[in-house]
């Protein structure tokens, strides 16, 4: 079933008008029509199986809750240097799919581009695009949430459960134990830098640990600036998704 | 250090000739001289360090072997149903970076592109290139092979140790258990059959299902047909390559 956002709060049997983009997509686009069925996730993170009762304005009448969450049991923030050409749009994309809250771009001092803090806010404009409609497709309960910050020291200080950054010096010395061992303190929040195609500086890396970020290995493959953090959500989700239900079933 | 490839096969002492790509790219591209040092994987998937002896033809000296693996302990073959657009592209780049061993495309029923036999061949070549280019790039010792077989009849006899269907509508029913299981038994080889953006038709699942396919659910959230592919082989990196490090350093 197609599945839309609203930034309103959802109850059972209550009716809600959705917004003029949702509209277009259900009505013109779909052709939905009367007493057809979509889901809706509200503002809270809830999602509901609803009926249409009007096209124009589109007003759905709220059902019932869809009791499975869809959601990572970890609100993961990614933190990515600014990488050049679309990778940005991709990042945003299949990290929506793969479950993250939160995605930050930053520049970092051996980036190869950089943004302009007076262009950001439509290149960040576009990207929340590419999170909302990736997060319909995926069945999201929530729209993960894009912003850009000018510097990494923006960064040092946000709070999380579990903080760490993917480094590729730890990488390439063979560090494959430290994303486990965090995610066995089972975090409901983390926070993970990666750097661009040139790496994060030394310094930077540094002054990261400085407050407490860990440096992870993402295995023994080198992988792109972009390939990286779809690698820790989806580790992230094999550890706390699908093992999950498997010691579930060992124990019943 | 570069990383290149040779379909030869290397020893310790011996002198190799790399081929004129190789030579285009090392010489011209990035300027490198006589003295230059750079990583060469042979044929058999070992990997080396070698010294520049002469530019033209490409000349090295083998110095050293590399001791670390970077190929996933399990030998995993992908295949994937025809998409639209650029899709084949960015699939075997990332499966590459993410440790594919082979990566194998089929004309399903419910796909709404086909690829002809008699052009297959140019692509197969073309994503043959990215497959070499990644494998370069993320220092795998072996380039995952691509291929392109027109009915999924094909795939059903292949052998490997676990075979598996990524079928949408298991990950919806909520089935989180299986890959884990899968993975416990330790299966040196696996194959796994991904849809297109159309889905599998459930006869062609039921098909693999008679076989011993075993349908595998990958999360909770509906992943496009390009990203299962790689959530798959970063929850088998994470369960082999991650765990077992961390199992090792508990026992020791």
């Amino acid at each position: 079933m197609q599945r839309y956002f609203t930034d309103a709060t959802l109850t059972v049997g209550a009716h809600a008008t959705l917004n003029s983009t949702v509209e277009h997509h259900a009505v013109t686009v779909l052709r939905m029509q009367v007493d057809d069925q979509l889901e809706v996730a509200d503002a809270q993170g809830h999602a509901f199986v609803t009926t249409i009762t009007k096209t124009a304005p589109l007003t759905v009448r709220v059902e019932r809750p869809i009791p499975q969450s869809h959601e990572l049991p970890v609100a993961v923030t990614i933190v990515c240097g600014i990488s050049k050409g679309q990778k940005a749009e991709l990042i945003v994309q299949k990290a929506t799919e793969l479950g993250v809250r939160q995605v930050i771009f930053v520049n970092t001092q051996w980036a190869t581009a950089r943004w302009l803090p007076d262009r950001a806010a439509k290149k960040v404009a576009r990207l929340q695009q590419v999170a909302q409609s990736a997060a319909e497709q995926s069945h999201r309960d929530r729209v993960p949430q894009v912003s850009f910050v000018p510097l990494l020291d923006a960064v040092l200080h946000m709070e999380a459960d579990a903080k760490v950054v993917a480094y590729e010096e730890s990488a390439k010395a063979g560090e494959h134990a430290q994303l486990i061992q965090t995610l066995r303190q089972q975090p409901r929040s983390l926070i993970a830098v990666f750097g661009p195609e040139g790496g994060l500086a030394p310094a930077e890396v540094s002054n990261l640990n400085d407050v407490g970020f860990v440096n992870v290995g993402l295995g023994p493959r080198i992988l792109r600036t972009e390939t990286a953090p779809w690698y820790l959500l989806a580790a992230i989700s094999t550890y706390t998704e699908l093992q999950e239900e498997q010691s579930d079933r060992v124990n019943s």
